[in-house]
């Protein structure tokens, strides 16, 4: 996507022997760059966190092995670069898959030729996801686009979303931004409301991806979405999902619940934009997820600029403070309009029927 | 209320001729109070935040203005005075209740006799708060004892509350928190989820309040709640409100409105716990409330302690982000199980039978 006319994703090749990343602890204060040369570069910013979100951190991984074996390809080398990468981020499903993936690309072929076949192939699994989240903004902004229609075509579509789902968070586009990009870019009139998104703010993030595509939006607390539908200010929730069930239950960032609660009792409808990778066609359910809880420090802690303009933190109450901080939460497809995913958009009641064979999806 | 085992209250007497009061400002991170000599130093305190809720800041400008005339108790000075502390908060209309009832309590009397009578009207005005939080405390009790006994008795209950309804926003007592305190001094094993409630962090308070006292409590971001409703870790919702209609509408901090629903999707009851002249008899719906809409700075800056310590605010985002900013939103009575007023809690459609002669309420 864009950064004040200028298109970028959130990682690309320098050269054949180097990555370039955007420092995403930088952000949304200060666009910064970093350019990785070394598997130990590109572990350090996996575990770093200077480059975050799943298919992020799955390419990156995947390019870390492709500098890994540039410089010593021997088997030994291949399997020390895959741990070392791996144990960057251990609980990134996502970062483990691609590392297997290379690897398995290149086990077999003669040292002299991993390297070039691993970068290759990095590249492969990044063109990939950029294609999947691609598929997913065209259904998704032909559903805004409708939407828009729909209420007359008279003023600008409001759309409510939270966390971040955009291309920060993948190699571009992202999920439930891709449809915003997409109906944007198209022409649709769109305006979006962005929750913050406590305790973490990844709506500072998605605030900027807008502000910096160009894309209208306006920043509210959390508290603020329920009142903004009951006056008729929100024409569509739009969400991504960290796991969607074969029925449609959509596992997603701490808050989402409320926010679909808020829509079903205004008639406003609520979508959530998932790559097929991300649906788990084993559960109807997924009312018995385990939830993981995360840190105190998370939100005890706020972080910001200073007086001076530097970055800093906060602390809100002392570290004693009794804290739950569930990072999940679990809206029942009963409360789902519709998941956009690459194949186009269902109800969660024919989601299984878009994908009849759920083990080729995607 | 108690803080670490001592009685205190928000505001109290010093002698006759000073009171002191809580410096809320330093709250959550520090108790410190200031003692008020004249009505210069009362006017002071209610502009600059000293102190903070309607009802504390009505008796705070009450005792200044018989500070006031404690130095001169003329016509003259009685009007200046009174055009001085309610120019303090021009839109607190408790203040200018407050002010006028003194005024009209002392205008007959002989300048001689006013300080006296004004000091003594004061008093009263502040002793019939913490009457009316007092009685909202009992039933309020009563209700929570009963919910503990429904559901067995056998574990503690879980109240989730929103804002700060304490203390430290009337002169003793307060709302919500009345009833979890006195169910709590009265042996019901409590436990309480208190709400960040952004953008204020008015939460920060409830937690301290709630510590300070010895109630059980943990603090949660607004977007939790409804997961923990929605794996039985709730009991009841008890938030206190702005305004109430006749019919049972509830107008509170922004945010209310969304753990409402997510009560009523769980079979959690919902209670507002308010003294009856925040009762709006003429109003039956409050859906059509003008919403004020506070400052961007708000939703943008973060106030806490700094690595040192010191009080320090960061900023989220630039001030020229677009912001949304509704200070409250309404909750719809089909959504309140009672509202818990000082003479009994009623559910919304017979919450005119509790007060068959509203004129007379309070």
């Amino acid at each position: 996507m864009k950064v004040n006319g200028v298109a970028m994703r959130s990682i690309w090749p320098v050269g054949d022997a180097a990555v370039a990343v955007i420092d995403q602890r930088a952000l949304p204060h200060r666009l910064a760059t970093r350019t990785l040369n070394t598997a130990a570069d590109v572990a350090d910013a996996i575990a770093s966190m200077t480059v975050r979100g799943a298919p992020l951190i799955g390419v990156t991984g995947a390019y870390g092995l492709a500098l890994a074996l540039r410089a010593d390809a021997s088997d030994a080398a291949l399997e020390a670069a895959h741990t070392q990468l791996a144990g960057a981020r251990p609980t990134a499903v996502n970062l483990r898959w691609a590392l297997d993936r290379v690897r398995a690309h290149v086990a077999a072929l003669p040292p002299a030729r991993r390297a070039a076949a691993a970068w290759t192939e990095a590249g492969r699994i990044a063109e990939e996801d950029v294609a999947l989240n691609r598929a997913i903004g065209t259904h998704g902004a032909a559903l805004l686009r409708e939407l828009h229609a729909r209420a007359g075509g008279g003023r600008r579509l409001n759309v409510l979303t939270h966390c971040n789902t955009g291309w920060l968070a993948a190699v571009d586009h992202g999920t439930a931004l891709a449809a915003i990009y997409a109906a944007h870019d198209a022409g649709v009139p769109l305006h979006v409301w962005v929750d913050e998104t406590r305790p973490r703010n990844q709506g500072l993030l998605t605030a900027w991806e807008l502000a910096a595509h160009g894309v209208p939006y306006t920043l509210i607390v959390d508290n603020a979405g329920g009142h903004l539908m009951q006056h008729g200010e929100v024409d569509a929730v739009l969400v991504g999902a960290d796991r969607v069930s074969a029925a449609g239950d959509v596992a997603n960032k701490i808050g989402t619940y409320l926010k679909a609660l808020a829509a079903h009792d205004n008639g406003v409808p609520f979508y959530a934009a998932v790559p097929s990778p991300t649906i788990d066609w084993d559960a109807a359910s997924l009312a018995a997820t385990t939830i993981e809880e995360r840190s105190a420090a998370e939100v005890l802690q706020v972080g910001g600029l200073d007086a001076a303009g530097a970055p800093a933190r906060v602390q809100l109450l002392p570290e004693s403070t009794p804290i739950a901080n569930p990072a999940f939460d679990v809206t029942p497809a009963r409360l789902v309009s519709g998941i956009i995913t690459e194949r186009g958009v269902a109800a969660p009641a024919r989601l299984t029927a878009l994908f009849p064979d759920p083990r080729r999806a995607a």
